[in-house]
């Protein structure tokens, strides 16, 4: 029986921290060793973390880099491993190292660069070539990264048919809403079609709007998933796979020899392989396949975002080296929300709320804020803005003579509760956390260096529908109610003039949530989403406060990213557009 | 004597503005038409604008911007035009539609996209390959796309071997300081090299960040530049090309011979000729090339970038719906810039200085703010802000208690000074200028919400010393102090406290401006740098800054680019980020 052991090492690697991540590595290999693992992987570019972005422009960086890499091949003594670096000869390359008993086996470079969506690796990197599989005994496997695996005709199918028996894929690859069974399904499909094992190590952690979520897989040669790593923490995945099994399948299958041939009558080579002795007798207690490990429940995407969220704030706050966070409280959802993913995410004791009633606040949303703050134990202040509300209208009294009071005043209103949380941010360094979910950043709903202003929009990515399923999937998840009844019951409110509702300015949330989804995550025009059944009216008022509200969200603090397209790097567009719909 | 008469309409178009963009063309058509030319052509996806950014992923964009062009087709009776859209087949293409007499004669589709610095093009579209020259009547033509002139194995040379006399090349390329030299050499090197003539036709305007420049060139077979285009602004550059001395050269060079030599022992197809008749009887009183045109001095940077910045803030207001812009006013120099730009820019009667004294403001800066006001004949109002400082103070005295005042109390007047602009810019739809230059953002001696709130950051790519040099500059003009003596003279304080001076925090600009360029625009290390000679501890200091500042700058306004190296799209950094420079 041909068996080998391979480990997932799904770690949490840091941008830029060259020196933290090799550690993690290093200490990944040697619990690796100490389990008789024949082969350890990492996340594509572990050595850097992902992405990079413009820290690859400078030379100094990739020199380190390569130090960094130096550093864990010196460590690998009697243990394969495949770590992402960044490899650099004519050009840069996003790249893995295949490593083996403290020799530099090979290097396998990115062939397939994805430049959509979140990603820019065109701007970086040169593309390279499936150029070998390696054999390390009776062990053959090929390795490719990421996007690779996400094209039929990449990479994967080259190496099996070049002899591979195991396809190890290392990737870093972000998290939205569903992506896990978009993973499962394509792993599946790719280890099937080519009659090989996938082993798919995810990078973890948040990265600025990244939430990159693990739940790294094996899948072998029908499809079916061996093993799962943890979604949305690190982990230490290891499995035994036995490689007679590929075999068998293989020569049962007929399909890769159509394939093969035709590979031929094209004169296509069959890649090359590099080879090297295995250094470990195996002297491990054979363990079956760690397998069937609990696979993700991927139905519940209130689960997943809210995991999601809560890794993703976690990671913003501690890689930045921040402890504590502020939230300004009004009694609604979204700061009530926020302040919980907070409270899950930090620890109570880390988060301060801070109550600013104003002339407008009324007592009911003041009596929430602190039912949802004393639920939550964590700290309150209350800080009346009146007063200064007040010396702002003395002040600006003669300017805005003869005026009658419109958004002026409201907006005036928010930027002072924004001043206030800044001074708190900046005398006790907490972070800010703004608060504006999806709907509302959206159609601008929300006041630029007011309520916008913070450094990292929690729930930017989140629609007010979503908002509520998740303070009701926190609140059960509690047993209790957490969030107050009566943020979710009453009507959206910013409490900015008298009587103010939300419904005065939007369309209920329920309809605007489907245009805007329509509009931003389907890129329908006007006519198409008026086709769907809205009143012509609002899907052109939604239309045309979207389009004038980039100017708003190109100021906004990163947003975490949750859904398929987020605002941000995900959808780049002109704030000069005289484009409608 | 074969003789074609050539229009380069280098026109001012607007993203998104479609119909606006076609009537632009139209009226230009209608032009040459009058002035007898053969060919016009126009700049780089003259339809859209440029870039459209994440429009191209709208189905409806694209079929507007075919509506577009059909409607162009139907106005080119009796004359040929070269006009710039988005080609859409298999995939969508940056092309040039080739229309003669009413007729889609052909399309050619970039060949080069351009995917650094500013530039996405990999992520809307799929590359193009040369197919075909052109030829009508005598005249023997390719057309090319910008990215693709800049590259010395670019379409050019194969064009020019396969028979075209003449290039016409579309552009929508960005300014930076000293770019238009670039472009005369490059242009004249690819001219001489392919022994053709260059017609390279480039946008001009503002959008978003992005200050198109304009200096549309002809240069002859020899490299000489036979016209040029104004800077900065609209122009028509009509000129009559001798082609028989296109011939005549060639027939002198030996050079091409090889070329094509060496693609026939290749096996390279020559490209093939899409043919089309003349219509125009040529009764045009024959206009000797309308050169030597004054050829644009570019020795002086500082003229080039002060009407750069003019363009820019002005199509930005413009384009945006504005009329007006207000900026606070401090007595300082860069803020004294800023308003005497917009006042160039605009008309001093739609400029708004607001001074607003604080509790460390200097009757010196309030004098010398009331000066520049007055000089400018601008719009000026007092504000001043301490009251509602004190107010602000009372309401957090308790959350601060115990604690001195620092950077917490420096920031809120900054931020009340932000939220007075910004109550003035809603109340009466004045566009807020920011007034911040890139020695200070890049070091992040600004403050968020404060005085980096506003809707464009005009001089944020300009360093202090640029700074300097402008308001001189500015002043020579003048012939007079338009910007005052004091403002020039005094050394730097933002007075948020007493007796503060830049210096406190940060190096003499001098020295802080050349280490931000090796920094930033150079990608030095810090061991780079300091190797340059400067103090290792100021070094060490300025790169943190300019590190921790990122989550600021990724708040910012856009803003205005005039260097090879802004911030924005063209530095793409993680906020979270370990790396040490």
């Amino acid at each position: 029986m041909r068996q080998v052991r391979i480990a997932m090492a799904q770690i949490n690697a840091t941008v830029g921290d060259l020196d933290g991540n090799a550690e993690k590595i290093i200490q990944a290999i040697q619990r690796a060793r100490a389990e008789y693992v024949d082969i350890v992987t990492f996340p594509e570019l572990a050595v850097t973390g992902y992405p990079p972005q413009d820290l690859l422009l400078k030379p100094q960086f990739l020199h380190d880099n390569r130090t960094a890499l130096q550093r864990i091949i010196g460590e690998t003594q009697g243990i394969t491993a495949v770590v992402g670096f960044v490899d650099q000869e004519d050009d840069i390359y996003n790249a893995a190292a295949i490593i083996h008993n403290q020799q530099l086996l090979g290097v396998q470079r990115k062939a397939y660069l994805p430049n959509y969506g979140v990603f820019d690796e065109n701007r970086y990197f040169q593309a390279g070539v499936p150029e070998y599989i390696f054999q390390i005994g009776d062990v053959t496997f090929g390795v490719n990264i990421c996007e690779d695996i996400w094209y039929p005709e990449g990479p994967t199918v080259i190496q099996a048919l070049s002899g591979a028996d195991l396809i190890l894929n290392i990737s870093a690859s972000p998290y939205d809403v569903g992506k896990l069974a978009h993973r499962q399904r394509l792993t599946a499909v790719r280890a099937s079609d080519s009659v090989v094992v996938v082993a798919y190590n995810n990078l973890v952690g948040g990265q600025d709007r990244l939430i990159f979520d693990g739940g790294s897989l094996i899948v072998d040669q029908s499809g079916q998933i061996l093993a799962q790593g943890k979604l949305f923490e690190e982990d230490f995945i290891v499995a035994d796979i036995d490689l007679d099994d590929v075999a068998r399948a293989k020569l049962s299958d007929p399909r890769h020899r159509k394939a093969v041939l035709e590979l031929k009558l094209n004169a296509t080579p069959m890649l090359n392989r590099i080879s090297a002795d295995p250094i470990q007798a195996k002297n491990a207690p054979v363990r079956k396949t760690s397998v069937p490990l609990e696979v993700s429940d991927t139905s519940d995407p209130c689960k997943e975002i809210y995991d999601a969220l809560t890794l993703g704030l976690r990671d913003y706050v501690s890689k930045n080296g921040f402890n504590k966070v502020v939230v300004g409280l009004s009694g609604g959802i979204d700061s009530s929300l926020v302040a919980t993913i907070a409270a899950d995410a930090l620890g109570p004791e880390n988060v301060l709320g801070v109550l600013m009633p104003g002339p407008f606040s009324s007592q009911g949303s003041l009596d929430d804020a602190q039912t949802l703050a004393n639920n939550l134990k964590i700290h309150q202040q209350m800080i009346p803005i009146t007063p200064i509300f007040e010396a702002f209208l003395r002040q600006l009294q003669e300017a805005f003579a003869g005026r009658p009071p419109d958004l002026a005043e409201e907006n005036l209103q928010a930027r002072i509760r924004g001043a206030l949380l800044m001074a708190l941010s900046n005398k006790f360094s907490y972070l800010v956390l703004t608060t504006g979910n999806k709907s509302e950043v959206s159609v601008g709903y929300a006041t630029l260096y007011g309520d916008m202003a913070g450094g990292l929009g929690v729930i930017s990515d989140v629609t007010k529908m979503m908002v509520y399923a998740l303070a009701e999937y926190r609140n059960k998840l509690a047993g209790d109610y957490l969030i107050p009844k009566n943020s979710l019951d009453k009507a959206p409110s910013a409490e900015l003039r008298a009587n103010q509702k939300d419904s005065d300015s939007l369309p209920e949330y329920h309809i605007l949530d489907e245009i805007l989804k329509a509009y931003i995550e389907h890129e329908k025009s006007m006519d198409d989403i008026i086709a769907l059944g809205f009143d012509p009216a609002v899907v052109k008022d939604v239309i045309r406060r979207v389009d004038h509200s980039e100017y708003k969200r190109q100021q906004a603090a990163p947003g975490l990213k949750v859904t398929t397209k987020a605002f941000g790097p995900d959808r780049r567009l002109p704030i000069t557009n005289k484009y409608n719909g």
